[in-house]
């Protein structure tokens, strides 16, 4: 079986091409992870998110674990065959979201003990824990247990924060059951607080993981600080794993990220918007919920190769978006899933071609146009 | 262009297998015609559903004339190609869901004034106005303006609403703009009362339609009564004409009106069913939310071959719609959807091979042996 590595394939500054190898296959990177909360990714089938392009999706430990639970997936024979997604899948560890949705959250040295948010029903999750669950799950990739910073924070806050995720990075890394084409990645932490965000990264590559995350952004620091961030942090990580800004986000925020040297993104943004009727378009994001799209005979983007914008008018996919439709929700989904894909294989074949910062000055420039007028 | 036509390809006691040709190909009877109320069959794409099996779909005036609007859906090129359906599609009256749905509804000889649900705006239905919105709609199939008589109903009250049905079927037939492959069907009205179902007919056959519908069944008359109004009901109707039986129904019902002489269907229960958990099996209906599913790794049905049945397990359909999860909707849809058409497809073969009666005791049979048993 195949070992799980990071396959160099060139660089353009800062920008890696590169592939990641896993027991479910391969992807490519820069890559996008659409996100499958609860075995699914919302209003698609596997199959369409396929199309799309995406390669790997997420699981959310923090919503299988309370429901249909790890050990019903397992046995049932894992995430990959419950959700029919042959590829490789990635799951978090439960410690973000455990601490946006559980009710009744107690953290300390030991984990965190929480209520579900579906039934208050008491759970636990500690490092060790979260291993088993994505163990039982079957993640190609598995993340450490942390907690993320709020923000903001003090720099005591983020110290104290980030020294707890850390020792328990050690721990998931001693719980974690090695398996080939598995692997583990750490996530740095410490804020906006680069002395913080050397410490972490100094404290994970000394425990040596597969891969390495980048934790605690995005959570309202905005972009600025989110670029500095990274570019005090990725050049502490190992050239050789793959890197990971959790959560993030944007397609300027992945563009900017992806020229830091960034290798893998995963956010709700495109499947979210999509089911409240905001879509993303070359030339900006488009409300389709606006009533200049009534009349429009035009696709959603003339460029896109998507179902929405192949076989529909903006007049259609606002009539849907008005009634509440269901298609409205598969479509716009399908099409903002499709956008980050195109947007992730432009990134790659502008790095192949070593004009990975002209694509990223035209992508602006694009986007600042705005939409087409209506008709 | 095709002339809208019924052509006969056999008989097996009184039921009919054909064909009906129209101006957007033909589709074979008897036939199941999905709902796509608001220009869209909820939670499927017209490429799914047309993978179902299912060659016809039906609109709702009463719906489309308040949102998008019939002249808004005209310049944009019509409803076919607003919702990407390139196949033949028929077009209710607006008659049965003005009475269900609108608000301060005052019925006259010259037809039905109303209060839009959606935001209370006023609007007059006629059977001018109705050929007007289903032409402006580029309907294969338009229906004749009628009151749906409610039930029960008094033989007079059914005498009273029938006769108004008929001379808004005469104006409709006079407000009917003949194009090729577009057909007009009248619609039998009747209640319960076998007399006034042969007035009706008579009328009907006299004024002359392209198709005739038997309309006011499935009201909460029961199968029994259902049944036996058919039985004299079809006989009345031309053989040369296809019949259709509107807003039928389940699956007992449409082998038992195939077996009288009905060659159409259209009903909200499989999509609608698909929305709440309710799954048609051929034995027999299941409710996928019950907790026995949610360990059950085997398919819904073992020999439906749709996405849902071949891709995964009970346990997996009964997470998502525990979840409330949007492709558990869209599973159970195509699902109960494709169960329709197998059963259509089923029932044209048990005719052409000369074994209608056979097939709908093995039908009955079959259904009454209930769900397999939970592992």
């Amino acid at each position: 079986m195949t070992a799980f590595r990071y396959e160099s394939l060139g660089r353009d500054g800062a920008a890696r091409l590169g592939r990641v190898h896993t027991a479910h296959g391969a992807f490519d990177t820069p890559a996008f992870m659409p996100v499958g909360t609860a075995a699914t990714v919302k209003a698609m089938t596997p199959q369409s998110v396929a199309a799309t392009g995406a390669q790997i999706v997420l699981g959310n430990t923090y919503h299988l674990m309370l429901r249909p639970t790890a050990e019903r997936i397992d046995r049932l024979g894992g995430l990959h065959r419950f959700m029919n997604w042959s590829g490789p899948i990635l799951t978090d560890s439960g410690g973000f979201q455990v601490m946006s949705l559980a009710k009744l959250r107690k953290i300390d040295e030991q984990g965190v003990t929480f209520q579900s948010h579906l039934d208050g029903s008491a759970h636990v999750l500690t490092p060790e824990r979260s291993m088993e669950i994505q163990r039982l799950l079957g993640a190609d990739i598995t993340m450490a247990f942390d907690e993320c910073t709020p923000f903001p924070a003090t720099p005591e806050t983020a110290a104290a924060s980030m020294r707890l995720s850390m020792r328990w990075a050690s721990r998931s890394k001693g719980a974690f059951v090695e398996r080939p084409g598995h692997g583990l990645f750490g996530i740095v932490q410490g804020g906006i607080y680069p002395d913080l965000r050397r410490e972490s990264a100094e404290a994970l590559t000394g425990i040596g993981f597969d891969g390495y995350a980048v934790g605690g952004l995005a959570v309202g620091e905005g972009q600025e600080a989110m670029f500095s961030t990274l570019d005090v942090t990725t050049p502490l990580l190992p050239d050789d794993r793959p890197r990971y800004l959790m959560g993030v986000g944007k397609p300027a925020d992945i563009v900017g990220a992806v020229l830091r040297g960034v290798d893998m993104f995963d956010c709700v943004i495109p499947t979210r918007s999509g089911r409240t009727g905001q879509a993303f378009t070359r030339r900006g994001p488009v409300n389709i919920r606006n009533a200049r799209h009534q009349d429009d005979p035009r696709p959603l983007d003339a460029e896109c190769g998507c179902p929405a914008c192949r076989d529909y008018s903006r007049a259609y996919l606002h009539h849907l978006a008005r009634s509440d439709e269901i298609l409205g929700l598969m479509l716009l989904t399908w099409h903002n899933l499709h956008y980050y894909q195109d947007l992730m294989r432009s990134l790659r074949e502008a790095i192949a071609q070593g004009r990975a910062a002209t694509f990223a000055q035209d992508f602006a420039a694009l986007q600042a146009l705005g939409d087409i007028e209506a008709v």
